[in-house]
């Protein structure tokens, strides 16, 4: 595997998880079309194993291990998505697994990891360094397997981008833009690489968090740079603080820029998803709906795709959500 | 088209709904399956055009009429699924179109009504006669569209079990047991047909809401009989004083049996589809999920499939059941 990957890695991540992970279907609202005045095509990895995408790339990375690597046992640090995709693939292989979680990590995340038989540690999402956290783990012989700063990582979670292109195709449309949630920046690297290798006239965006939005000022210094720190978002799935050096080489020759929507915009878009979609869909997971009430995007007449990355919510948090209508 | 409708009549529906209609996927989910020892199939018709299964038949209804009829417009009573695939095929058609829903109908589902373009004329679900309050309009020429009780209906509600049986197939496992729910019974009657046409051993299960059980109780008496007045439920969709005259008879001779179930199971199962599946169900739609934990029906090692039959609740219903975990 080369860094940064390319698209013959994302084909082979395709051909590993083939059979292992959810084609998610490609869904569209008449309401939401009428609104936006265009074609717009969600891809609900919601539906996804673990209820995101992550288990796409957490398989993927797993597979490429060597069984030696596998049996020394897998260490990871999550706020939840990633941690649940890394413990399904140690499941699945019968490694070991230890994930550091924020203490404040919704309690269905949480709960999931554990009931997949991964051990979790948590550290303060503020307060402590997360790489530290598992430091001691690696020096004992553990393998780290990173959210998204990895080349296997960003080939697997790529392999959403091979199914839109050839959900589209099948479907008679050519994109003119798909819409990714961004965190570190794995998910939209790695659709960016499949998507333009199909289609170099696609615009991909990325869209993150307010405050949050490292990756759309480093896009726009050309260099990689830092969020402040002090603020909060509801979006927990994408709270980083600088983008990753393989997923921002690859982001600022492929991405057409990136979006920051603020938290009342998420939690309209929630709204949405559930009224016009039936969707559950989480904060993080709601930020590329978001982004087409931002005036950003050119939707007028066009077709675009919108990545819906994850579902995983507490009760009480949707319901306060929803109910704020 | 015969009366009762036969295999013939829904394969006909199907290709007048080819393009038109999503062929909603088949989910599952781990934990659902390792919780009830089965393979669980979900059919979330909850994606349907319109966010639930109630287009299928309106279309294929509308389809069926002459062009001379559809000009003199068309009149529905529905609490609210109905009234909303009438409305959308409505359109589609250009025929005007006259809907009367029950006061107390999901303000969600009015709305959607309305935003179609149908005049929507409201009644008293428990004190006016609703085939009354359409009575004026069909007296002045216009064609009544029931809910139920039609075969056209009923063959179009019936392509579900197609698509059911062929994605099984096409997954390489063969169905033990289908679950759908139940009002007046055209989902289960036609989907009974499709089911038992491809697989006869395959049983087929209706579910209603407790104290609306007219359709399970009708079973054991071998007649039709109706629901005791007074009573409440959740479950808006699936509200009718008994079963319907084709419906039943297609139902006695197909059905394994009727299963009732508690407000209070369809609401653990509302909360069991979201935190498991990531699909906001509404209470009529979920009563199925919510049937596999009464003990009826043999699961042990099986593969059974669930209709979940449509998504249209309001923020305000949804959050209250969802927060009450």
């Amino acid at each position: 595997m080369t860094i940064p990957p390319g698209i013959a890695d994302i084909h082979s991540a395709a051909a590993r998880l083939s059979g292992l992970i959810v084609e998610t279907p490609l869904i569209e609202s008449p309401e939401l079309n009428k609104r936006f005045g265009a074609r717009i095509l969600f891809k609900p990895e919601t539906l996804q194993r673990t209820g995101s995408f992550k288990f796409r790339g957490a398989y993927n990375k797993l597979s490429s291990l060597s069984a030696e690597e596998r049996a020394r046992g897998i260490v990871a640090f999550s706020s939840g998505n990633h941690a649940q995709g890394v413990a399904a693939a140690a499941a699945m292989f019968g490694v070991k697994a230890i994930i550091a979680m924020p203490a404040d990590a919704p309690a269905m995340k949480v709960g999931n990891v554990r009931k997949m038989g991964a051990e979790v540690i948590t550290f303060d999402r503020v307060r402590d360094d997360r790489t530290a956290v598992v430091r001691s783990y690696v020096e004992k012989g553990m393998v780290l397997v990173p959210p998204y700063d990895d080349p296997a990582i960003i080939a697997g979670q790529g392999t959403i981008g091979l199914e839109l292109m050839r959900q589209a195709k099948a479907l008679g449309v050519s994109l003119d833009a798909v819409v990714v949630p961004c965190g570190g920046g794995g998910l939209s690297s790695g659709i960016s690489i499949a998507v333009k290798d199909a289609s170099p006239d696609t615009a991909v965006w990325a869209v993150e968090p307010e405050h949050f939005d490292d990756t759309r000022r480093s896009l726009i210094q050309g260099a990689r740079v830092s969020n402040a720190p002090g603020h909060t978002s509801i979006c927990d799935a994408l709270l980083v603080a600088e983008p990753g050096a393989i997923t921002f080489e690859i982001n600022r020759k492929n991405l057409a820029g990136a979006i920051a929507v603020s938290d009342r915009a998420v939690a309209q878009a929630m709204r949405d998803a559930m009224a016009c979609l039936k969707l559950v869909v989480e904060p993080g997971g709601c930020v590329g709906l978001a982004a087409l009430s931002s005036g950003e995007i050119d939707l007028t007449g066009k077709c675009v795709a919108v990545v819906l990355s994850g579902g995983n919510v507490d009760f009480s948090t949707y319901a306060e959500i929803i109910a704020a209508s």
